[in-house]
């Protein structure tokens, strides 16, 4: 039998109790699959006499986490602390300048840092494993730098942050408000006291840069500037949207580019999917993200996004894979073989529009509304008005033919500024 | 740059060509990925002079598999050839008694010989590859494997065999008869021939022979007793049952017994399954595989089942990671560590049944078969009497709550000995 591999976990918030926890239950099946024992040697954490609901007092505790990554014997170092800076980067840069392994679900830090880390990786002929930071128990990274690696993979999207996903979900079976269901969320624990990462969109953002990256073999490019959250989204427009064979979910979106381009699509949004759709069926809490590639076509993987066991489960495959000695280059090739392309502006998106319009309930509305979008060239699909108010705004529902964003953005502007016209709501469509 | 990986491929189908075509149109990306090239050096067919659409005149030919199998300077023998003995099995022995590592999408052969095929592959320390024997181009052996290795999989279930799901779609969309539309599949090469192997559910049980040795850890037991194929289901079955709120789908599902227990379920039938469910909306040639692990809880991968591409993707991705020396023991364990565990009988099962009977349109039919039910202890839940005619049989259909099999099949005994009873179809619901 081989050495055991050694591992330190800095971090013991849920997901690091479930790593401790999982090796302690299926520790004797772990060993004999690895032909290895995977033993946990070092700990760190903030507060030592927190309850965790795991025996931790047979591992070595370190206040300093920075301190447990240089710590001599150990192999991987499994940094769960989380935040794009600080002492998650530190710990990260401090593994794996010692040489040693590390397995990471930080997507912020990784969105931020992620090209320099690999490189830093590579350099030190070691690993920085993942899987967790990705729609967490789904195995979307392993699928994409592995089982798909014969695949030209031209297109990734999927359900990246379950908050939004259990947000929408819950406004549209409740026909509650956006802010209502949040506060929910809070009390039950689904959204965090500053939600901003989860309802604007920046952690879908963050995964998507990682997965557009492994995806396309290229750099990890994170930019705010393509992205929207969900914070405008009301429960009519969820409404609206069934009734015109639509579902609302908050997507990550990657594509490539034509060939020879330099750009690729890379934004976070809501989006309207047609129902029937598998990805409009995946609710609440549930993640999902679609590869296509040249010769395998469309792959589907759906699992829960995040909690301590599925993110937990992502953490012990990647320790599984170095157990083994399963080695695989960060990005899925070496630093210097990455595509240099880079996201391209959403101004360059061509696609078709849902936008809701709270309007006076007066004559020529419609006609100002159509001649507006006519001007840019915008073609009207449908149209609905739904209900008449004498002396308050109404909602006028409208879907467009495929345009440009831009021509659509100029449209909208000359829309807003009517007297008659008020709120208003776009939402991109897209039918994959 | 490391030697190339040299492989020769003995069966040139459409998958071998695939296999073929995907190394000529991204095999440079597959070389940056992997430092090496993973080069065709030899391959082999029964028809040289069959156009493939693809070149081949540059590899050296074998008329004979085997051969090839035998022949030095080959790192890795892909078999594409099929089939549970013959040539495929003497390909795969000769290889790995030769040191060579084998990649194969040849689920009979694994499911009868797999084990025995996984102690030679392990004392010879090469690698036995096969995820595109199981649900094509879905990367569900990978996943199993490696990246759920830190979970107990207590169940793993799914649609395995897309001419089965395509025939059932289209029965359901069109309400045509079942041998009306399998003799359209036939006509589009959809279905084979001869498509026993398919539409009797042996296919699908030679892959969850695979799948249940891959989630449970155990050795590769194929029993074609606890199989039944779709030839029974007729499109008022698919009515009734969307009419009662589910679809009828052929499943293969497999669950871990009790601790201890040296038996586990592992079958394949028809089932009734919850509409609105994800695997209900998994449609045509789609396959589908859920698994649930103890901390990863529900996971779902979905693709396509078969077909060129996808099942050239799959090879692919096996020579990729054998190419990048990412090696793992066949059945996730050594062979030596695997369970001793085996399928129980199906007539163990415990749930609810779907009955349809044909019955005489006559006073005590209903009074006759629930007699029949309740003696056995079968509590029934939701009768449908559909339509009444005076001179021919019509449809009763009964749903019952969770009994056990053999109670249900000692009460349809008695049922199938009314004068008043003509035809039935049986078949179980699974709520997932």
């Amino acid at each position: 039998m081989m050495a055991p591999l050694r591992v330190g976990i800095a971090g013991l918030g849920t997901v690091g109790a479930s790593v401790v926890k999982m090796l302690q239950v299926n520790g004797a099946d772990i060993t004999r699959r690895c032909g290895r024992a995977i033993e946990v040697r070092a700990v760190s954490a903030r507060d030592r006499d927190k309850n965790r609901g795991v025996r931790l007092d047979s591992y070595p505790w370190f206040d300093d986490a920075v301190q447990l990554a240089a710590t001599p014997g150990l192999d991987v170092v499994v940094e769960l602390i989380g935040g794009e800076e600080g002492v998650a980067r530190a710990v990260c840069e401090t593994a794996l300048a010692h040489g040693r392994h590390v397995v990471t679900a930080n997507k912020a830090l990784l969105a931020h840092q992620g090209s320099a880390l690999a490189e830093a990786a590579e350099a030190r002929g070691v690993a920085l494993a993942f899987e967790a930071a990705v729609a967490g128990g789904v195995p979307v990274i392993k699928a994409l730098r592995e089982a798909l690696a014969g695949n030209r993979i031209t297109e990734v999207h999927g359900i990246l942050n379950g908050t939004c996903n259990y947000i929408l979900t819950k406004m549209r079976v409740t026909g509650r408000a956006f802010d209502d269901v949040l506060a929910e969320a809070q009390a039950l624990g689904y959204a965090e006291a500053d939600p901003g990462l989860d309802i604007d969109g920046i952690d879908a953002a963050h995964k998507l840069a990682i997965l557009t990256a492994v995806a396309f073999g290229s750099r990890i490019t994170f930019t705010p500037d393509n992205v929207e959250g969900i914070r405008y989204i009301t429960a009519d427009d969820i409404r609206f949207a069934e009734a015109l064979g639509y579902r609302i979910k908050l997507l990550g979106i990657a594509r490539r580019g034509e060939a020879g381009s330099d750009r690729f699509e890379q934004r976070v949004h809501p989006c309207l999917v047609p129902l029937g759709t598998p990805i409009a069926g995946v609710e609440d809490v549930f993640n999902a993200v679609i590869a296509e590639g040249d010769f395998v076509e469309r792959v589907t993987l759906i699992g829960r996004g995040a909690g301590a066991g599925p993110t937990g489960s992502a953490v012990l495959g990647d320790l599984v894979d170095i157990a083994c000695n399963r080695f695989t280059p960060t990005l899925g090739f070496p630093v210097a073989a990455l595509d240099p392309a880079r996201p391209a502006s959403l101004a360059t998106r061509r696609g078709a529009y849902y936008l809701r319009l709270m309007v006076s309930d007066e004559v020529g509305v419609l006609a100002a509304v159509a001649t507006a979008l006519s001007v840019e060239q915008v073609s009207i699909e449908r149209v609905i008005q739904h209900s008449r108010s004498a002396d308050q705004r109404v909602p006028l529902v409208l879907t467009t033919h495929d345009t440009d964003e831009a021509a659509m953005q100029r449209g909208l502007a000359t829309i807003r500024g009517l007297d008659s016209v008020g709120d208003h709501c776009l939402i991109r469509i897209e039918r994959f």
